[in-house]
């Protein structure tokens, strides 16, 4: 099991300026899998409800997403409704956290010694909890959101104290750290002990700083959103994946997951759900991460 | 002459979080040539009054701009006065045009067969005016604003549709194309003929759209910003200067033009008026454009 990847299996209802959803796949664990799945095997932890669609599930399998890890219980799966009247930024309509509300995430066996995990954002106990459970690992990642920063700072801050690699948004980390430059802001991340912060910046791109280097990242050109749901994931789940393929990551490893979480949140981000990501050719998505590579260098 | 800078020379007064200072040296023809000054010579065409600091000329003289295109009228030297309460977007207090009001730009006959000149923000009939005695030339730019993109549309539309290379900032792009997607607009900026179109974007750097290649480049990570006055005159100054130093450009030079451009953008703003950029040692320029370089490839 060398990526493991927890976090929300949800069912989306989502409104932007080119239409509309209702119970659509999503959670930051189902799209940062299938963005992974691309580069590396991922292992799924997270929930559902009995009323899951088992085309979700199907999607998982085909996917190669071992799903051991992954919960059916009686009731209903985590919903959620947002609108964005911007695509930077999501208005939530509704939260219904129906069978997420008990989840208490616990890995198989065989999960406990992976190489590589991914915490999506979920509620920071979790993430601690999870990790809790962990024996041994070479790269332990975190995703959160401006919910977590104002409302768990300080269970936040105990995750993030344990990882070597934390993904914030610009907002996010500025929130988080309270200094409005990012490369200050990064750095006190780095003072946590934490190895790499890479830090989003939606449509510009991202840049990852660590003590010895930074990486920066121009966004993937994309013409025409559809809907910016799981772009955050897809991009830490294409990230992970990229590294957990190679054996010991180095600079120009951190440059590729860059590259290939960019290409991987483009694509996610050109239609509803999962829909731009799934289902895709390696071909196609490695003929944007070459493109992305020639206009960047 | 082969790189010839037309645009202003003003006196600034200027408030920001980090001080103010009062009639400091500035204009966009003045911040562009001290700039490109360090990779190719630059000839200025402008005017001042005669109450124009000789320090000022000096400046000028010690980075070896030719100023025989300068003309010193009797009156007072354009002024301007701005504050910024953020940093992308000052607010202009006041403007007294001066000996600028009658300014009508006149090329010295060795200026007009120029290998490269670069329109800096001026009214686009003068910047037409000055295009209309060049004879020959490789490569004519030019710098606009939001002040013209909305009061002389159909002037500027004139200028551009002659330019090789546009320098507009992203507001300014989609201001003037009416198109809310910097790709999109920058098609239409090539439409007009236009061979190269840089899109300035900040904090986040800029991207350089032509019909064959794009080329993105991050900003320079600054962490004190103190005056950002000047910021675009001297990243079109450093690009072309750049430029004016290479027999034949093609993509690679245009993605060093970029690099040389934000890096001297950078360190124009890392102080008030020219200090930034003013006396440095083409080491410490080329030393940051390095580390640039390997932050982005």
């Amino acid at each position: 099991m060398s990526l493991v990847i927890v976090g929300s299996l949800a069912l989306d209802s989502i409104s932007t300026k080119a239409g509309s959803v209702k119970d659509a796949l999503g959670g930051s664990a189902f799209y940062a899998s299938i963005a992974a799945s691309y580069f590396h095997q991922a292992s799924i932890v997270g929930v559902v409800g009995d009323d899951y669609p088992p085309a979700g599930i199907e999607l998982l399998r085909k996917h190669g997403v071992n799903i051991d890890g992954l919960e059916t219980v009686c009731g209903k799966t985590f919903r959620w409704s947002g609108k964005y009247e911007d695509w930077n930024q999501a208005d939530t309509l509704n939260t219904e956290l129906n069978v997420f509300a008990d989840f208490n995430p616990t890995l198989p066996p065989a999960y406990r010694n992976c190489r590589n995990l991914l915490l999506g954002n979920i509620h920071p106990s979790l993430q601690l909890q999870v990790l809790e459970q962990v024996e041994s690992y070479e790269c332990v990642a975190c995703d959160t959101m401006n919910y977590w920063i104002t409302g768990e700072h300080e269970a936040l801050s105990k995750v993030i104290g344990k990882m070597d690699v934390v993904f914030m948004n610009e907002e996010e980390v500025c929130q988080y750290t309270g200094c409005d430059n990012i490369f200050k802001a990064g750095k006190d991340i780095l003072d946590m002990g934490v190895k790499l912060i890479v830090i989003k910046r939606g449509e510009y791109g991202s840049v990852c700083i660590s003590d010895d280097y930074m990486v920066f990242m121009a966004a993937y050109p994309i013409e025409d959103v559809v809907d910016p749901t799981g772009a955050g994931d897809c991009f830490a789940g294409g990230f992970m994946g990229y590294l957990a393929s190679r054996p010991k990551p180095d600079k120009q490893d951190i440059r590729n997951a860059a590259l290939t979480g960019t290409v991987t949140a483009a694509l996610n981000v050109s239609d509803f759900s999962v829909n731009g990501i799934a289902n895709l050719d390696k071909q196609t998505i490695d003929a944007k991460i070459k493109q992305l590579k020639e206009w960047t260098s």
